[in-house]
């Protein structure tokens, strides 16, 4: 192996050099298991992460609604594993990575250091895609990360406030107006906790305005929401919805995001039956994006390194037993991997975008690097569904239970799905101390309809330039 | 009066327009104290903001170091008064005053608005100052906001996990050193703090360096610490302070910041007892400011406007009972504030820049303000002093606990001091819920020695110049 020298060395390289070592890129759930489980195998593990912490999203859209604080889902991934780290075969990076190079075995931080592997797993997930029209981003932010979760809280709050200042009610309704682009699990439960805050907890708390007067709404495209679901499911969200008191519009195209507002397209028939395309234009001040989800980056630098296949995309289309084509000592697993599982070898299914799915492929990755360093082939790999889940708001929710290897589903929906959410959700949670926190910040939130984390820092110390672009828009708004 | 058309005037002006109209620039100690006690009046109260939430600032440097959420300090300002919002004669408006005019009696909003007022209380408190050195702001941030507490908190953790990657030791180094500059009770608490991260808090969890042999260095130009306490209380608080594993610097005079580290000069006679000055460069990546306080710019407007006279810092000089001079209906309360205190009225004493005296002042002008409207004089401010808190870390502190009226006074240090300084700091906290929260926040800390909150978001989500600036500077090192 050719070692550049400026490797990155383990500091204790001489006693453990005859130890292989594994790369894992990315801590998310994927990343972080795969940690876990190869930390009892003789192997030294880099554990190399952009942040410095492993976030729990499926409860992130609760920071950017302030209804928790950002330590509540996320903890430092050293103090994660510190138990590890102990032990004395894992190091934590904090650091980006910028490149993979599989003919030399290594990959390149954004200081310019190489890290070298002897095997690699790539676990740095997905980011969210404007499907080419990256100018949106700066309007219609999206949430992946707990700097998205900060950025939207400030704006939903900043909104209200601004209406509250405004005294021209022509230019306050466009303050008082939501969106939320694209109505998967993210957009139904940003829409649903809009619609919580402004009808509930912000209720009593203004003069000029009544926060009950604002409307939510939730923008998708395709004819039904949380299409991932059956569809009486669906149906079942969508009224949850309502009822908390947002509005859902199905089939709305979006072809521009302004400071204004979203510029939509909708199909009807006309008269004649003849379908017609319709333009509206709905002022808002304030969007969020939930619609587009694309691969990291590393899927490109990868595919220019061993020739793999990417999808539509951008993720890594892996071998069944998640290693890239030719490349067996390469893994990817989670979010950037285009995946299927083989639990029925003649039947392969694609596995799914969540965390799940991200975590049996971390485990699996490791366990098949260990097969590999006793000599032994890489299995394929088997996802076990046990079924999906999807909250609404408070007391709304949907689920689905899967018993796998049978054909029995559970489904329901309502308050028994938000209390079993609920439960799996505070379950899951990495660590004892922030289970505790996030159940009694929602016990005291289902008793008051408070939100203790409506707080934001002055924007000006942070984002210099974002406020200036949100609320003092350079020309004049378009007309409808 | 001139009311201009443009005038933001209550939704309810028909109502209240026969009522008097007070406008109370800021919501720190003092404007939230004021607004309260107005509250019982028939007045009609503006409260104006730049951020959405009170803020706790005796327990920001604890946000800065990861040991409290910021939510748990902060709370939206509209919420703590949301009973008084309910009972009709108090608004909430976020927002930035940028001038003041007397003329027209209005304050003009960062929009343009102007509000106008019959009453007047500016409690806009007070930034850090570089002394003139504006440039040493993006290398050795203050502590004011939750913004820049998040500043430190993220540039602190950077620095580990920065010198974790280093493979340089003679790079490593300075991402080990952390600086802070003045030793008021701001410095102390950093550099205490700073050393039980250091010491205890990050001890086992990175595997190239030893989080132990982190240097903290609190440098400050005075010849002792926290001079505004007894000499012997001064002495104990830097003995406790390098107990924690800290080093004091007295003497220091701070002539340049860079990213690089700081230059400084000491004095020290030569064998002819002739004064030497000896110029030195410790080499830093991570300052902290904590040296100078200028008065809110509003001071400037103030001036401008009214003809007062501001002292040394910005302030201005107020009248006894806290009026500005010729203007009976503009109040300055808080740090905003030159005040001196009439306990005494032959012995006027200077009031300290410290949240019991910024609430005092706020009582006294709103209570100033009731009498006025009843045909009433305006009274002299007489500041109760109960003494002096100081933290330094986990279990020490020093305390003046002074009983008005009498000359009695207790000094105490240490354990003691510090469960004294928690009691006071715990019951102090504006709400409920927020004291539970810190309470259980810190006794986890206490017997965990962890700090929930290290986390941070990805600095290029909210500050996207700032690590650069910080990581890889334009420049080589000078030399010491």
């Amino acid at each position: 192996m050719n070692r550049p020298t400026n490797a990155l060395s383990a500091p204790d390289a001489a006693k453990t050099s005859a130890v292989p070592r594994v790369v894992i890129v990315g801590c998310g759930f994927g990343g972080l298991e795969a940690a876990r489980v190869l930390s009892k195998a003789p192997v030294e593990i880099v554990v190399i992460d952009r942040t410095n912490h492993h976030l729990f999203q499926p409860l992130l859209y609760q920071v950017a609604t302030a209804g928790l604080s950002a330590p509540a889902i996320a903890g430092p991934i050293r103090h994660i594993l510190r138990g590890e780290i102990a032990r004395g075969n894992l190091t934590v990076l904090m650091g980006e990575v910028m490149s993979i190079d599989s003919a030399t075995n290594c990959v390149v931080l954004d200081g310019g250091e190489h890290v070298l592997y002897d095997h690699l797993i790539v676990a740095s997930g997905a980011t969210h895609s404007y499907f080419g029209r990256d100018e949106w981003a700066k309007y219609a932010p999206g949430l992946k990360t707990l700097g998205d979760a900060f950025t939207i809280r400030r704006r939903v709050l900043t909104a209200f406030e601004q209406a509250e200042r405004e005294m021209d009610p022509s230019k306050r309704e466009p303050w008082l107006t939501f969106a939320v682009v694209g109505a998967g699990p993210t957009g139904v439960e940003m829409a649903g906790t809009l619609a919580e805050i402004a009808q509930t907890t912000l209720r009593a708390e203004f003069r000029r305005i009544d926060s009950r007067r604002a409307r939510i709404i939730l923008l998708e495209g395709a004819p039904r929401v949380l299409g991932a679901f059956p569809e009486d499911l669906s149906q079942r969200a969508k009224e949850q919805l309502e009822g908390l008191g947002a509005e859902v519009l199905l089939g709305a195209k979006v072809t521009n995001i302004t400071a204004f507002g979203i510029h939509y397209d909708t199909t009807e028939p006309d008269a004649h039956g003849v379908s017609q395309t319709h333009s509206h234009f709905l002022p808002s001040r304030t969007v969020v994006w939930a619609a587009g989800v694309a691969a990291s980056p590393l899927g490109r630098s990868l595919a220019k390194s061993t020739g793999c296949a990417l999808d539509r995309a951008g993720r890594v289309i892996v071998e069944p037993n998640l290693t890239v084509p030719n490349h067996p000592n390469i893994y990817v697993v989670g979010d950037l991997a285009s995946a299927k599982s083989h639990l029925d070898p003649k039947n392969p299914t694609v596995v799914p975008g969540v965390s799940p799915g991200a975590k049996q492929m971390g485990r699996k990755a490791a366990k098949n690097i260990m097969r590999q360093l006793r000599g032994l082939d890489a299995k394929a790999f088997r996802y076990l569904d046990y079924g999906s889940l999807a909250t609404i708001g408070k007391r709304a929710a949907i689920a689905v239970v899967d018993v796998p290897f049978t054909a029995i589903k559970f489904k329901f929906s309502g308050f028994p799905a938000w209390l079993f959410w609920l439960f799996v959700h505070v379950y899951f949670l990495i660590g004892f101390r922030n289970r505790m926190v996030v159940f009694m910040d929602w016990a005291w939130a289902y008793f008051t309809s408070q939100r203790h984390a409506r707080v934001f820092p002055d924007p000006h110390a942070l984002e210099p330039n974002a406020v200036i672009v949100h609320i003092d828009p350079p020309s004049p708004p378009p007309s409808a």
